[in-house]
């Protein structure tokens, strides 16, 4: 239920849900009201007055009677629930400036834009389960019980290929499943991975069995793994999962899993650590839609190479020694459960091809996902994490690369940083005058670290109200208690001991700017480099599509400001979500579309930006706030002229 | 080296190889000399004189000095060197019955007839060695080992489809391998199965190993196991080996198998047994030929429908119930490895489809290897042994059958019966005269009992001799020791106890009789049936060809006196040996023979001959010697009418 939430006095209207939390919204917005507890409801600076509208409130200890009679409560503790307009108080709030701030837009655009970007689909998938009665044999028409089934898939076609078939599990259940369901079996079978090729029978199940038809797509992540279980008669998602992935206590990123694996047993126990996630992705999926394991006939899934060699027990050592060979880019299709996946041994695991070692499957099902390999427009595929990894082109060509880009959009590299989970600030603001923060953090705990989304947010606050410089440094000149030369250099207070989970002064450091700056660099030198190879600019650019969880939280106008982002018209951006897992379930759902994703792969061309001179350079360019290059970033360098 | 013995006083010549046993010969060409003890040396019944030529001599301890300066031996202890002039004395002989007799000429025909009928066979495998020089990666050109090496592969024909690999462990040892031999590597490449399919990669190996290029047929044989180990560049034969069936212990016919097969673990038990009967080939062969198991790139196997159920753990339990339908005639192409092979992970087996529960792979590797699915010529392909199979048909079409014929030729249901091993009477004459035998035992020990070639001998013998008449009984007015009223019913000693291994009369029975007459009944019963279901007869018949290692012991003559062939003219009866090891022999060496096979198996049609009334019909006629219907047998009727 949409809501519309007015701030007062500075008439700053932005549209809610009924239930989302009135600070949530307030940052959303863009609207500073002090916070330093994170939204725990325990610091009790963000007191507001509703002056119109219905709440509910919880946990207003810090607000006395007398106030709350007045209309006043912790925004923190505030859950909208009908229109409302909130007076933000004037102590909180110098009047004049947050309104150079644009309401934030980001999650209004991918709403609008995922379905013309993705398309629909059909709703016939690359398997079919299909009911069958089969004469029974006798003296006269005793031919095999292979042969007999064959015949009756063939019937009425003539003209089909006969199935093939290569599981010797089904062959040693065949007789006994025919008879038991009386000459009445459901055959599942695996359509040709090109049209001429003939299906292969994966299945046979007694009776009939068309009903219980699931598929499960599935994005290996590197630190999180995703499941989605499709109902394949209907196409609707019955039940989805998500965990982390077991193999982050062996390294947090690809290359400590590679050098793991190079350890005596250390490539067996990643693969069966990626395995065991993926089980507990099977066994909560079947639990939530009453189903068993036996009963998903199919699973898409798409991991980055690592991810995708480390699951089939490859070893990826090569990976990461120059040249950078991965042993295969097409994986072969798998059977699940000879890998150990808890699964019908003749159900086949696909996994999405590889372009080149770091430009993984799960980029080729994004691009897969999004289409841009369908339209004229010129498109920008972006998915940042660990490695960046970007893609630029359209329906003739397409060239991709990973960006070593570091893991600071995922706590790496930064003294505080953590990834996006309780306790992480995920939005910021500072108030200008005061240069007092504003702190939201993800479930509204106190604070102890900061994640991808809340360090962009600090950077672009920090660097718009001028406490930092362009370059990453600290003003020095101010005289401020939350600026102070630290341990290890300049640094400003988040949140102080008292109000953190962790006990202690909760600061970002010019080191952790400087390691930001190197992240975002190396994303935009990327797309410098991929699209100046094309013979184009930022002004060829049709769209930008952000892919991956980390782009769900990414606060457009603050990416633009930092430079991760190019500063172009933002309706140009779209919000794809998990393009990986899409990918992996539109594949499952409709095989005409899966057919399509050989020419995905074979469009891309990879660039080894390591290697590049471009590149270095573009990326040097890029060690700056947003750019040294102003020129680039036309409505930042108007908004900085204007602090 | 070719030698005629000559004997007197009959002078009947027939050819011998320098090295051959004189009561062996003597015993082939028809020629009777009394012997008791099978060749053994000890009952000094079959002394002979040297007229003339060379002769060595062993054992001849009842010769008295005298008798030897004469120039008397024991014929069973002698081995012919040059050629020779034999007197056979008179005392072991009736002038003017022997005579009749013209000389066996089983053996010569088959030398003349094989390649006439098998044809050559290029030396052009379905597997492929090639050896490949591969560029190696460099940041320029860093595609993965896989692509890197199908690009090699692929160099220089750019019609030639990718070809495929599907063994994981193919992948997992890739960039070692390439590494290891300095991008100097060989491939396994696996034929697609039609032209038009694309080559599958199933192994790779560091350096140049094309010199080590081996394949194995085998023929799994339900009593034995025959293999023949190839080396793939030249085509010749570099090792044979040959075991009994491990799984004999379960059961000496297929039938007992699949009961065992049906006690919990009886599958897999008998799946082991015949498993570690390959390994002993595989270890036999390796061990003489001085290469390792993993230096096998293929095997070819033919077996009939149960042994290649009971192979690939496939539970036989339907083969034996009506209407007796096997799980599958096409058996999948198997890793050996995988059910417990000694061989490289991916070392294919591949095995010869079936064409019924009754007709297997070995009779189609027999049909494919003589070829008569190419010729407009009217064939008979004939496989006796527990079940005889029988094969009618040209290039047009093609009926086959199996005949209930049960396992009198093994020495099944006769009471003294036993494989052909050790002690066996493997021929037989009788003197008409004194109703005395000679008989010859296989490896000339004493007596121990009667295998199929004898027993066809000894019934033929009994026939001609007027010993039994036409309906198998014996002539109860005979007067003599060796014709008796035994325990069961009337019997003929073939040797009494002091002359056998088992210290007992060995004899054979009405009810040894009978058993024969209804094996051969069934076979002839089947030939009948099938020609007629063509509308044909046996004078259009224009081969007859005698597979399986049995057919190698059969005299033509005999077995067409007592109506297990029919009498037809001589010079069309081919014998093949073991066809079903033979054709394995030839897929393995000529992949275009390979592709040949599925036209065999697709032109063979089964009829059942156990429901079928005329098969009844015939059977019947045919319980008699050699038949109730004498115009089929002219020149035995002519025979018996000469007695």
């Amino acid at each position: 239920m949409q809501r519309t939430v007015r701030f007062l006095p500075d008439d700053v209207s932005i549209s809610a849900e009924a239930g989302e939390n009135l600070l949530d919204v307030a940052a959303r917005s863009g609207m500073y009201i002090p916070a330093s507890c994170g939204g725990d409801g325990v610091c009790g600076k963000c007191k507001i007055k509703v002056l119109q509208g219905e709440v509910s409130l919880s946990q207003q200890g810090l607000v006395s009677d007398q106030e709350r009679s007045e209309g006043y409560s912790l925004a923190c503790k505030t859950t909208i629930v009908s229109d409302l307009t909130i007076e933000v108080p004037v102590r909180s709030k110098v009047a004049g400036r947050d309104l150079k701030r644009k309401p934030k837009t980001t999650r209004a655009i991918p709403a609008r834009s995922l379905d013309s970007l993705v398309g629909s689909w059909e709703i016939d998938p690359p398997v079919e389960k299909r009911f069958l009665t089969i004469d029974p044999p006798s003296i006269e028409d005793n031919v095999p019980d292979m042969q007999r089934l064959m015949r009756a898939i063939k019937k009425g076609c003539y003209e089909c290929a006969e199935p093939t078939y290569d599981h010797p599990e089904l062959l040693r259940t065949l007789p006994f499943v025919l008879r038991e369901g009386n000459w009445q079996v459901t055959v599942i079978l695996l359509r040709g991975k090109r049209a001429e090729e003939p299906d292969r029978i994966i299945g046979i199940e007694p009776g009939d069995t068309t009903g219980r038809f699931y598929g499960m797509a599935l994005d290996i992540g590197t630190t999180t793994l995703g499941g989605v279980l499709i109902d394949l008669n209907t196409g609707k998602v019955v039940a989805e999962a998500s965990v982390y992935n077991s193999q982050i206590g062996y390294g947090e990123d690809v290359i400590s899993r590679v050098i793991y694996s190079q350890r005596p047993g250390g490539l067996k126990a990643l693969q069966e650590k990626v395995v065991y996630s993926i089980n507990q992705i099977i066994s909560t999926i079947c639990a939530s839609a009453s189903i068993v394991a036996n009963d998903i006939n199919y699973i898409m899934a798409a991991g980055n190479t690592i991810m995708s060699h480390l699951l089939l027990g490859l070893d990826p050592k090569f990976i990461r020694e120059a040249p950078y060979v991965p042993i295969c880019n097409q994986m072969p299709l798998t059977r699940a459960a000879a890998i150990g996946i808890d699964a019908h041994p003749s159900m086949r695991l696909f996994l999405y091809a590889s372009v080149a070692s770091y430009v993984g499957g799960d980029i080729v099902s994004g691009v897969h996902a999004c289409q841009m390999y369908k339209s004229p427009a010129l498109t920008l595929f972006i998915d940042i994490g660990t490695n960046g990894e970007i893609v630029v082109g359209n329906n003739d060509w397409m060239i991709c690369s990973a960006c070593s880009a570091g893991p600071a959009f995922e706590g790496g590299g930064i003294k505080y940083g953590m990834r996006a989970s309780s306790g992480a600030i995920e939005n910021f603001h500072i108030d200008p005058l005061t240069l007092e923060p504003m702190i939201v953090t993800i479930e509204h705990t106190k604070p102890r670290g900061i994640c991808g989304s809340g360090l962009i947010s600090i950077v672009a606050e920090l660097l718009e109200a001028g406490v930092i410089d362009q370059q990453g440094k600290f003003d020095r000149s101010l005289q401020h208690a939350r600026i102070r030369e630290g341990v290890d250099n300049y640094e400003y207070v988040l949140a102080w001991a008292q109000d953190t989970l962790i006990g202690e002064d909760l600061v970002i450091t010019e080191v952790d700017l400087d390691n930001l700056m190197r992240a975002k660099g190396a994303m935009f030198g990327g797309y410098v480099t991929l699209l100046e190879s094309a013979g184009m600019t930022f002004a060829d650019l049709e769209r930008v599509v952000l892919a991956g969880n980390f782009g769900a939280y990414i606060d457009l106008e603050r990416a633009i400001s930092i430079g991760l982002l190019p500063d172009i018209d933002r309706e140009r951006f779209f919000y794809i979500g998990n393009a990986s897992l899409l990918g992996a379930q539109i594949s499952l759902t409709d095989h005409k579309r899966f057919r399509e994703r050989t020419m995905v792969s074979s469009l891309m061309t990879n660039m080894e930006l390591s290697e590049s001179p471009q590149f270095m350079n573009h990326y040097m360019a890029s060690l700056f706030l947003p750019h040294t290059n102003m020129e680039l970033f036309p409505t930042v360098a108007q908004r900085l002229a204007e602090i």
